[in-house]
């Protein structure tokens, strides 16, 4: 067999897994949406078997075969090539699944599931001490995968590296220090400012069927695909790229505030725009598939801040929202509609968060996550240690530890060193809409006409076709010419709210 | 290894087969329902696959091991237990499953999908001639399939024995003969009789949210349990298992048609209960696994033509159907309801015709079927072939092919043998209901109160929870004290048609 044939077949043989694993998107996506009560039980039964079947497909010793035949062979001379991409990021999952024993696989499956309950329960009755013991399990076998995966000079590089390819803490520190410092003088200068926006404006009646109507036609001009997708209502709003034509996005509804699902379809839709424009006949494959969390969250944060939150952008659609909601909107100032979806103002729930503050939240769970792995931090002093951090970061102390640190699912899950990609969404966001301002040229007359294809077809073209064919790190070097960074993402937010809050 | 450490080890293993195979029925329900339109040519890729995957895991030849294992054990000295069952039935189908070669799968596989384009082309065009090469191609795999399956008499049986186990059409015949016999007096007594119902009562306007309510609030009175299915608007009305605690069906809705979503929802709910029914701890085994099509069918008739087109039921819910559609039926007479929906009246589609008629299309397609099959019969002759007989049993000619021979989808799919369980399942259903009458003493007093209750744990216990540990014939014969037959259904229309059109 020649080595093209071996890539060929091997090609063949990740996209038969990814399939099977696209069965579970479809099985994930109906457990969230239109599942009877009682399919629960027989739903994690066929989740267990797709999972189980995929893994097993996956680290089969066939695969590390016939990458080991690729990585000798004349095919992977250029490091550049789509072929050398593909066998590098495969031999990295490849090694990262196999290494892992089916143990702990399974020991983790076990302590998260029984984990989640109780986080549930802790948050529920605010007692961090029934959770603590679960979160030291889940810690303790977090430490155990990082060690097994290895590492170079951090821990959490060994995590952080399943979500965010090629990032390390060490790169993280620095950028985030340096964002740190930017942002809290910036949200001082907010908080002492005597602006203030009328919130009231989003907390009027807007009923839900037309904010179905309105946020549906906003996703389709922006250009999520609806003949390849659709909009659904779940609890927690979420996007799957199930496969070559099929995306789909959900929300949440709120008849009494605008933001929810209004700003939560467009997040939604970013991130559907870049499955929609993964190229489809390289599904399975590394390149066929999103760059890296922080890259996905950058698509989304795009479209739902760079543009969403953007005065052009509602120069252009509020007199249609006025239209559309005479009743609430009818009468109101586009300025103060604009000053109102950008107000700032620290408060203590992450996913609430506006746009400045929202990054303290990610600053703070990621020293805290460190400091955990490190162990220099123990779970038994995070609810203190989080509450004095978020005092320095934010200038308000949490009453309690459900407004603190049992606040998010995240770390019952496992899903230590993912919060940073939150983050570098955010800064990966800024650098590429001041990359296409600059490129496009003509990009606020495009978006006053509410002609959003060539914005589209840029992050196509720069982000999206491109799949796991570079790190995140290049990737965005490439299409915006320097590394990542903070700078743009601070001078976005100066842009923006020194008008507003006019410091 | 004991002989029960195998029938444990099999057991598991054909569960395991079967959740994979039910992520296939969610996929499918998907399809119809909520799919995005450009998702289907993926779909179609994740069907395949997981059809492949079951395929192999269930012709694996550990499967026929382990079976000849407990064939040769004491597990199944009685023939009549569990186990026996189990082992005999998953011998039959495993049997068929590895005679079947690959080539010819995937041969059948390919001329169908090919054949449906093509007869839906041919019908629209209302030409024959364009589908007459696809079927006699089809025709000929299938006759190529029965003989590599085998069979003793009719190479119909070998075709018939996978969607009505055991039956045979020299059965089917005698039971077919005697029943149009029976049916065509009557049939031409009401079309002599002068009485005639106002059909035009089921066409007024009945909104379809409220249609949805009633019909809802009907199926759920008989029992089908909406915390472990749901109903969905398709196309093509369907009920689909996909396993414990998730049963799913689905109708279409016509604003100025009553019976369509109406008596397609008790239809459906019918098949759910038998779903619903079965025991979910034998998920995965014959055991736990409807008995046959014929006994399908008889649950979805029961409830929606034994039960749901009964005097007594509209004595029980005509009141509350007249004020829930107030405008429609607030001043309409109960009996001119209950002639309406039972109105009798030859057409030359079979999917529209009523109880009486509806078993003279079934038996025009049998004899058709045993023809072509046996090679009586040519493939081009067929237009004539159907008409000719067509007048022959109901006294009317079909004007075109469209209205004849290219109605049904079935043959182009390969599904030649399974016309029979239509009818037969309504045969069964009579009888059914004839010995729940007798059995339950006072079934008509619990219907006027709307008590399904005692009709519903009956059906449970008399056919439900025993999936497929008899066959269909013994099953009917143990449920109601005698072999299937056609008497009960042919008493039943009499009972219903002589009062009503008075001959």
């Amino acid at each position: 067999m020649t080595p093209n044939d071996t890539y060929s077949q091997l090609s063949q043989k990740l996209r038969e897994i990814s399939v099977l694993g696209s069965c579970a998107a479809v099985l994930g996506w109906d457990e969230q949406t239109y599942m009877p009560p009682n399919g629960g039980a027989f739903r994690g039964e066929q989740m267990g078997l797709l999972a189980k079947l995929c893994h097993e497909q996956f680290t089969a010793p066939e695969i590390g075969d016939s990458l080991s035949t690729l990585e000798g062979s004349d095919l992977v001379s250029d490091p550049d090539s789509v072929i050398s991409a593909n066998v590098r990021e495969l031999r990295r999952s490849y090694s990262r699944a196999t290494k892992i024993p089916s143990r702990l696989v399974s020991e983790m499956a076990r302590v998260t599931t029984l984990a989640q309950g109780e986080w549930r329960n802790a948050r529920q009755k605010n007692d961090f001490s029934l959770f603590q013991p679960w979160l030291e399990q889940v810690l303790n076998l977090k430490r155990e995968e990082a060690d097994i995966v290895g590492y170079t000079e951090h821990r959490y590089d060994a995590l952080l590296d399943e979500y965010e390819p090629g990032m390390t803490a060490a790169r993280l520190k620095v950028m985030f220090a340096d964002l740190a410092k930017n942002l809290v003088p910036i949200i001082q200068a907010i908080q002492n400012s005597k602006q203030k926006p009328n919130s009231e404006i989003l907390h009027r009646n807007y009923p839900i069927e037309l904010q179905k109507a309105f946020a549906e036609s906003a996703a389709k001009q922006i250009g999520y695909d609806f003949e390849s997708g659709r909009l659904d209502v779940t609890a927690h709003p979420f996007c799957t790229g199930i496969g070559p034509g099929d995306c789909r996005i959900t929300t949440r509804y709120n008849a009494n505030f605008f933001n929810e699902s209004f700003f939560g379809v467009l997040h939604e839709a970013g991130h559907g725009l870049y499955e929609q424009g993964l190229p489809a006949d390289s599904f399975g494959l590394p390149t066929g598939s999103a760059c890296s969390l922080g890259v996905h969250e950058s698509q989304s944060r795009f479209w739902e801040n760079q543009v969403g939150r953007s005065r052009i952008y509602w120069e252009m659609l509020f007199p249609k929202a006025q239209l559309h909601f005479s009743n609430s909107l009818g009468e109101t100032n586009r300025d103060d509609f604009y000053f109102a979806i950008n107000e700032v103002k620290p408060s203590f729930i992450r996913v609430e968060a506006d746009e400045a503050t929202y990054n303290l939240h990610i600053i703070l769970r990621f020293e805290l996550e460190l400091a955990l792995l490190a162990g220099e931090l123990e779970v038994k002093d995070l609810p203190q240690v989080w509450k004095d951090r978020f005092t320095q970061l934010f200038g308000i102390t949490p009453p309690d530890d459900k407004l603190g640190c049992l606040q998010d699912v995240h770390w019952s899950m496992g899903g230590l060193g993912y919060f940073p990609t939150y983050t570098l969404g955010n800064l990966y966001s800024a650098q590429l809409m001041n990359a296409a301002q600059t490129q496009l040229g003509n990009l606020n007359e495009l978006i006053l006409k509410g002609d959003f294809v060539p914005l589209r077809e840029w992050l196509r073209e720069k982000i999206h076709i491109h799949g796991k064919r570079y790190t995140a790190e290049r990737l965005i070097q490439n299409a915006v010419g320097e590394a990542p960074n903070s700078t743009a993402f601070v001078e976005y937010l100066k842009g923006k709210y020194q008008p507003l809050y006019q410091f």
